[in-house]
């Protein structure tokens, strides 16, 4: 091996674990470097050295602990400065619109939510809507420098290489570039990224929720749709081109009721909203937090009809969990959204049918849980998604923003 | 970083080389220096020297290529020596069991499959009728030594971390430590994995058949039951431990019929041979390749019943395809065992019940096609993972067996 390929490969491996680290501070905040030692595998030198550079670049500081009252020199805890690195996150929800600025490490400086109405909508209109709210979270004297991207979390089949939406029937999408669409309306030039909400969802509850640590994860979100974020092996399924993941459309019952997609019995036509409010007898259209509300405070207060719609969605889903255990043989089922919140009503029900139909080996493994980030899980992973290049390599984050230029030379 | 940790870099560097040849070359057969500059990204003079080494290892060969006619010194060809690198490849399938040898490169050097009665079989019995049919594949003077390591495909769900055997319901068998008995039955200490079907299967029609260079695939085995070896951004579905891909118990029909599980409506009770035969009016026990061959030839022959059979059994087989193209976006799907077999007369059905079912988006990327490697398809795939460690790290491999003492030095 020649020398000039031994110094590329050592540059190489130098930014992988200025990543690593920033990686380790952004997931699991503010540590010591011992920990960072023990958790990276490197020396405790090589991480004095690269904390130095990062410290130099301004994205980490270093403050000694509180005393611990234990023998030897306590290890100064190392920590990221969020109003360094920022990203927008954005979400087009099905019935709500909302921003938030995140700073690096997951601090949310600003978050705001509005409701908007069901129905179609066109892009211009939900762009200017969302450019309104950002202007609202990013506060006046933001160095728009520190920003690295603009993350969007949206309820639609959206295509991983360019983020199109081929597909929002909420909003009667079609193929729509929203990026371009959203770079306009903002007047910006940061790179944006769009994904689908329970992609998304998955990211934040697998990165900051009920999922941390766990890298066999089915996260579904229900509302009027039912869609599913799915991570293998710690890593995102997102199939070939990023469709993966509509589990609202598995067919499980062929002489079922029509879908929206075209199909027969899809899923979310036993336990989306719909199905939930049909059941107990409210009107389905119109729906929202509230009719669902109404639903379980009925439940609450024994209404037969009530408890019996719940006790029938929590068998339609304990029988599709059944054949998404069977399928993904996950550690953990995590229920957003809708399904997050019915879960105290539904949990019974639904372990009594994944029992009956899981096969014994997956099911023992499997875990059902609600989702812990609510509403926002979504808006968070938008903001997880943002901060991906820079996770991935820092120095060229810094070195591009001209501040450190040593590290832009590699 | 210091000269030490530098020096080990340097030497991991070199192992993950070696490895990169040793695969390109196991997968994509013999090709020249250039070819595996451009495929590896290392160097022409680092590839000179790793050559070398497994040269002198006597794990590849090299050799002048014929003239090609063209100006320039024509690349000399690298071989893997088949001979060099063996694994023992089994399999215990619901009808026959087989077993083959397999040299580096994949060249098979023996096969054997022979007929078994269906049903419950002690595992004693099993085993011994592998050690006979595995004496009849290896040859009288084979070296022990390059045995790597001996790989078993089974129909069952199977623990990824020790290969118990959970659950074989075709045999009977609950929690059975396969591979033990099996090195006591052959009176081997050679490693010895053991693997459901279905995951070998996609694993060999992804190495060496029909989703070679395709890295999101679904595979279905289908026979008496239905399997799923499913490939995510070409790394195999485990799931937690080991259990992923169990696509045949998908409920699909909640009014449909009993199955082994202990579910309803499980896929499996639509498409596997049992729905096939009863729909065709014939005999459900007994069953395998002849039974169905016959409700083929029916088919052929104009036989209305055993047309209609095979047009329900399509309708379900893309009722469930449907599913999965929802779920996994892949860009194959490929149908092995009877589903393979059954492809040429379902295939329209299919294709228009997926076109009914499945989202445009993921619908318009997905191909569907017969697997290439017909019967042997898991038992290849077991061959491919008995490989496995040699594959990852053949710098070890070779050092352990103190051949090239050099090589071990690392």
């Amino acid at each position: 091996m020649r020398g000039d390929e031994l110094g590329q490969r050592s540059e190489t491996v130098r930014r992988a674990n200025l990543a690593a680290i920033v990686r380790q501070l952004h997931a699991r905040g503010p540590q010591s470097r011992s920990t960072l030692v023990s958790r990276t595998g490197l020396t405790r030198s090589a991480i004095r050295g690269l904390i130095g550079e990062l410290a130099a670049a301004g994205l980490v500081s270093e403050r000694a602990p509180a005393p611990l009252g234990t023998p030897g020199r306590p290890s100064p805890m190392v920590r990221l400065n969020p109003e360094r690195a920022t990203v927008l996150a954005l979400e087009i929800a099905v019935d709500s619109l909302a921003a938030a600025l995140v700073g690096i490490g997951g601090r949310v400086v600003a978050i705001d939510r509005v409701d908007r109405q069901r129905g179609h909508t066109s892009v211009e209109e939900v762009a200017a809507d969302l450019a309104e709210l950002a202007r609202r979270v990013v506060p006046a004297g933001h160095d728009p420098a520190t920003l690295v991207a603009i993350g969007v979390a949206m309820v639609a089949v959206v295509r991983r290489d360019d983020g199109l939406v081929a597909m929002a029937p909420n909003l009667g999408w079609t193929d729509v570039p929203l990026g371009a669409r959203l770079a306009a309306a903002l007047g910006t030039r940061i790179p944006i990224v769009v994904a689908n909400e329970a992609d998304l969802g998955a990211l934040a509850e697998h990165r900051r929720g009920a999922a941390v640590d766990v890298d066999d994860v089915v996260y579904i979100s229900g509302e009027v749709g039912v869609g599913g974020g799915i991570i293998v092996a710690g890593q995102a399924l997102t199939g070939v081109a990023g469709y993966a993941g509509e589990i609202g459309h598995m067919p499980l019952n062929p002489n079922g009721l029509p879908c929206h997609c075209g199909s027969v019995g899809c899923w979310e036509t036993e336990v989306g909203e719909r199905a939930l409010l049909r059941r107990a007898g409210h009107p389905v259209d119109g729906g929202g937090r509230a009719a669902v509300d109404a639903v379980l405070a009925e439940a609450s207060a024994g209404v037969p009809r009530a408890r019996e719609a719940l006790a029938e969605v929590g068998r339609w889903l304990g029988t599709g969990l059944a054949g998404l255990v069977n399928i993904f043989n996950p550690e953990l089922v995590v229920l957003g959204g809708l399904l997050g919140r019915i879960h105290p009503y539904v949990a019974a029900t639904v372990a009594a049918e994944v029992h009956r139909r899981a096969l014994p080996a997956p099911r023992e493994l499997v875990r059902i849980v609600p989702a812990s980030l609510g509403v926002d899980a979504p808006l968070l992973g938008a903001a997880e998604l943002a901060f991906e290049p820079l996770l991935a390599d820092p120095a060229a984050w810094l070195g591009a923003r001209g501040v450190v230029p040593e590290l832009a030379s590699a």
